[in-house]
């Protein structure tokens, strides 16, 4: 690709937290997509390339989350003039729950708004990638995309409104992301949750999401720790992955917060109060689920407060 | 009473809050529960008087939340010499989801801590507290006696384990109660509750506590109005109290922030940003009562941040 562009960074994330589900999401430092893009002459967005998806994305820009996010945005500015030309740079694991899609869909609009000289901000920016990651999945939801474009622990109260806030998040919190090498469809995982549950589960639920909002503001580990419970969708996703009670264990052995499943899974994540157990934590999580003949990819960070950025 | 005793006071309280069922209650400044207390030369609580129940209220000791809490506590305390005589003043309507018999245990803890020179704090006392209330109603919850004893916004994340916490409260907000001349009693509202309710109504409700909390965190006046709903449990209850619906409008249309069933109902609340707000809609909501030819009683406070107190 010739002429002067820019190139932007994603990040990873997980969404849930455990008791968040659909309302709650953090940012990884990596892994994360990129994009480089640069303005065209011709008119709309278009995909030069995409790159570390083993050929599985397709090059339709009608398609692909970030050119489409990238397209309601430019939708949005109102100039039918502006062409703009990408390649994509999928540096993390598709279908793994850790928000690919998103990453991709955060990065593109990121770009627009670098190569336009930021006409936006992110919050504002936020409404056109939602609407790229919903080509993915169908879903108009923020967990994964408002954390990957704005960086730290996200708060969704209402996902048709885009009602996002930022939670304070204490120094020392660290998180511990294993991705087993095997596949589980977004839908799958969604078909699965039934969709009821009972009165009891709900007061623990929602005792346990404002546990674990007010432990955060407060810097209150221990309340972390009794908060990061998932008494509704964990325990029916967890069949859907092999060894994922060992997995568990095998993070709370080494003293970790809190262990679920990260977004629709397959990946689990932990977190931790400290950077040594997030990484004890990977590596006994990386054993479990060998000892169940899976291979599995570790990545550790602390919670990224910057979200998408311009490299 | 002769001797030379304490006079201790414990507020009303507001529980459920809209979408913290069980889980998240206040205090108002007034009405509450006097009770006048000494130390007496025979071991054990008794209750030499109750007044304002017009003859409702056993002077059982084993009976009233008032003496089974402060028993429970001489027996925590271990001393089985002390004896403790007291007149329990209600000076609120009980059965009015105001916490009556709540207010009443924590005075009884609070007239023992000040007769023995303060031995323990608000947070030790609770439990006793609690176990006072659940002679009323057979539950084990603090929604209503920790906001009573400790003052403030109260979340409970845990009520078995006692899992209590503050939650911040911005100066400016005010809250109205109208106690309606019905009975409901606790147990009938328990009862209409379905024990299920589906997933998308546990996402709003999870949504709503955590926008409340980080809304009353950050002074977000906005974020409170949002997210002062109740998907779950009002629509059930709603129908125990003729008229509900005209009074929730009216509290409405005079902008409060939120209105809802305090605790199990018949009385209902309203939160404003102001106080002009809150006396206004006051009016309002016991003008509503009155076109349904019901009787009411209207309180206004702003959060009582001291909860019980001796005089």
């Amino acid at each position: 690709m010739k002429g002067v562009g820019v190139k932007v960074f994603a990040p990873a994330t997980v969404a849930n937290m455990a008791c968040g589900y659909d309302i709650m999401g953090f940012a990884l430092d990596a892994p994360g997509d990129d994009i480089v893009a640069k303005l065209s002459d011709r008119p709309g967005v278009r995909i030069a390339g995409i790159f570390g998806d083993k050929g599985k994305l397709s090059l339709d820009p009608t398609k692909n989350t970030a050119s489409v996010a990238a397209q309601k945005m430019l939708d949005h500015l109102g100039d039918p003039s502006i062409g703009i030309e990408m390649e994509i740079y999928k540096r993390m694991p598709f279908g793994s729950g850790m928000g690919s899609s998103a990453a991709s869909a955060a990065a593109g609009v990121m770009a627009v708004n670098e190569l336009l000289h930021r006409p936006l901000e992110k919050r504002e920016m936020l409404p056109f990638a939602v609407l790229g990651e919903q080509v993915a999945d169908g879903a108009y939801h923020a967990d994964n995309v408002a954390p990957s474009l704005m960086g730290g622990i996200v708060f969704i109260r209402d996902n048709p409104t885009l009602d996002v806030h930022r939670v304070i998040c204490p120094p020392g919190l660290f998180a511990t992301v294993v991705h087993p090498q095997i596949k589980i469809l977004t839908k799958d995982s969604r078909d699965i949750l039934s969709d009821q549950n009972t009165l009891k589960q709900t007061i623990t639920q929602t005792g346990n999401i404002g546990g674990l909002i007010i432990g955060l503001h407060n810097g209150n580990f221990d309340l972390i720790k009794r908060s990061l419970q998932d008494v509704i969708i964990e325990p029916q996703r967890a069949q859907l992955i092999p060894g994922f009670y060992d997995v568990k264990d095998a993070a709370l052995q080494e003293n970790v917060l809190g262990c679920s499943i990260s977004g629709a899974g397959p990946a689990i994540f932990a977190l931790s109060s400290n950077n040594l157990i997030a990484e004890n934590a990977g590596i006994a999580m990386q054993r479990a689920f060998a000892k169940h003949n899976i291979d599995s990819t570790v990545y550790q960070s602390k919670i990224n407060q910057e979200g998408a950025i311009l490299y």
